[in-house]
């Protein structure tokens, strides 16, 4: 290391993402990627997009984003945040509103790069732990926090939370920032958007990479009340002005324009992981009831690392965490119905041994 | 402002970049754009992309850029670490090896984000003025200094020092971390990319959206000794995995593969830049040496913030810095040979009242 770092970059241990393997021989089932291609009017719109323009800066906020993001939710672009991907924006959330001053919870099982962000800004925090089956109760959190945050649905789980329930703690916490982190929405929940105008203490957190198929054009949002956008500008301001290219901008706006595409293949995302589910319960593994583009599943007498290596071996990629409660399980995300159909023989093959 | 924001996030002053305008009825010249439009061979590489691609997560380091820039400058790619823009690089350089224990330094007239990263993180700095004509006197940086920043050639001055006096001080201050940010090192200056691998204590800075017209693209990077790059990396991994998209990427790699083209377009702003330099001397203007993309120019007798109103009038669009020391001269971009001819013209019409 040099010897020019910071204590606190020496001390991070930073997030580490999903492999990315440079050729394609693998069935790629390990970082919640869409198996359909963007909409067709996502290619086209960069198709038609005068490439000698990209001399110029971008619109600096998104402009174009935000209006796509408040039309298709029913609420002002000033309640819409736009970022490079929901990592960036959840890392100005953690900026903007929390300091070593005061603690945030999250549950112990959830998105590994809550803790890095903390780790990152100085942030102390609790860990309050799922219950056996996965489920996430809000009333066991502190009454003292400054902040809490989950996935909903929750990963790796893909356990989800009605927005009743989080009306609930948002309105018995006035005083606590509430983020909710939907980056898997679409595939079978309800958002909390909703919910923005009655409560300054909401944030939403989503993410085009997933349902929109767009990982790798790198565009997330957040929505809450204007004021809660407008401390989010504040971070981004202060750390990098333009975040989002050209053809980002455009591709956003187009996959928000094309409700059509994005209505048919979540609903062939969700069709094939019921399909999965119920395949893989019939084989005597255990899966969560996710209502995310991924299940999480524990094999029988296969130790979860075990169970990552036999299928890599198989040609199937899929993501493991070596975090003690759930090192049996893996995270499996859903492809296309034939690629869940090869997964499911290689599990079989796997189980016998 | 929302109640929840941190107190540190309550004090910022963001940054605030140059106006993009929504029509184009103005001749462009306030934030350093390359009047020119990218490479063909970009134009052509996005075009032959499978935009099908976009589904999935992109290389995380960028490694097709750092290999690209790697090749250019003759170093290894690990000696490169890449980023959304240079601002976001400066950023990252800002967090990693800065904090509240020691003081950095910089220029009193350089660029306006410096100040701002430090209020940001929290990091201690003294400005050290520049002398009456603008130019750095690098051995008057306090002795004690964690670090020392500047822009070569300078900004909004243009004004440039050479590599053999930063080498002086990288000799003569081992201790302190010192970095060169050359956005605009491609019109005319030396870039201090030949001293990373005998100084472990310099970073150099860069950006595709000037000397290579990809302001709409996000692409800037850093040079120096491994160490230094990981521990970029160890930032960027604990803010945002995947900072630089698909496309992005590609078109990074094609700028600098045509070098052909990069030489020929850098070469006709040098030129406007000459043109245009005594165009305006020989009205009685004062005109910094500058080795930019922009001029510094001060008009005598008209005001800056009048001389800013007055080319908005005509059409033109030019850079204003409400700084006292400076608050007379404008930054103004170098474009085409015909913007520039009627630039003259207008500041003549001013002159004359």
């Amino acid at each position: 290391m040099s010897r020019f770092l910071s204590r606190n970059t020496r001390e991070l241990i930073p997030y580490v993402p999903g492999e990315q393997p440079k050729d394609k021989v693998f069935v790629k089932l390990n970082t919640n990627e869409n198996p359909y291609p963007p909409s067709p009017l996502v290619m086209e719109r960069i198709r038609n997009f005068d490439l000698g323009d990209l001399r110029l800066y971008p619109n600096n906020e998104g402009a174009i984003v935000k209006q796509a993001v408040s039309k298709y939710y029913g609420i002002s672009a000033d309640e819409v945040f736009v970022g490079n991907g929901s990592d960036e924006v959840l890392a100005f959330i953690f900026k903007a509103f929390f300091d070593e001053t005061e603690k945030i919870g999250f549950p112990d099982i959830t998105y590994s790069f809550y803790p890095v962000y903390c780790a990152l800004f100085n942030i102390p925090y609790v860990k309050v732990p799922v219950a056996d089956d996965f489920s996430i109760d809000l009333s066991l959190y502190p009454e003292d926090l400054k902040g809490i945050i989950f996935a909903n649905p929750n990963a790796p789980t893909g356990i989800y939370i009605a927005p009743s329930r989080i009306e609930e703690l948002l309105k018995s916490r006035p005083d606590t920032l509430v983020i909710v982190d939907e980056a898997y929405i679409d595939f079978g929940g309800e958002s909390c958007a909703g919910l923005i105008r009655m409560y300054d203490n909401l944030i939403i957190v989503q993410t085009l990479s997933k349902s929109r198929s767009l990982a790798g054009m790198r565009v997330g949002f957040a929505m809450g009340c204007k004021e809660l956008m407008d401390g989010l500008a504040r971070i981004k301001d202060s750390f990098n002005s333009y975040p989002l290219d050209k053809i980002a901008q455009i591709a956003a706006e187009a996959a928000f324009i094309d409700t059509e595409y994005f209505n048919e293949t979540r609903q062939k995302i969700i069709n094939t992981r019921q399909w999965t589910q119920e395949k893989l319960l019939s084989l005597g593994i255990q899966v969560t009831d996710s209502k995310a583009n991924f299940l999480f599943v524990k094999i029988p007498e296969v130790p979860g690392p075990e169970a990552l290596t036999k299928l890599r071996q198989e040609g199937i990629l899929v993501r493991h965490f070596n975090s003690p409660r759930i090192c049996d399980w893996l995270r499996i995300t859903i492809g296309t119905q034939e690629q869940m159909e090869i997964l499911v023989e290689k599990i079989k093959k796997i189980m016998e041994g």
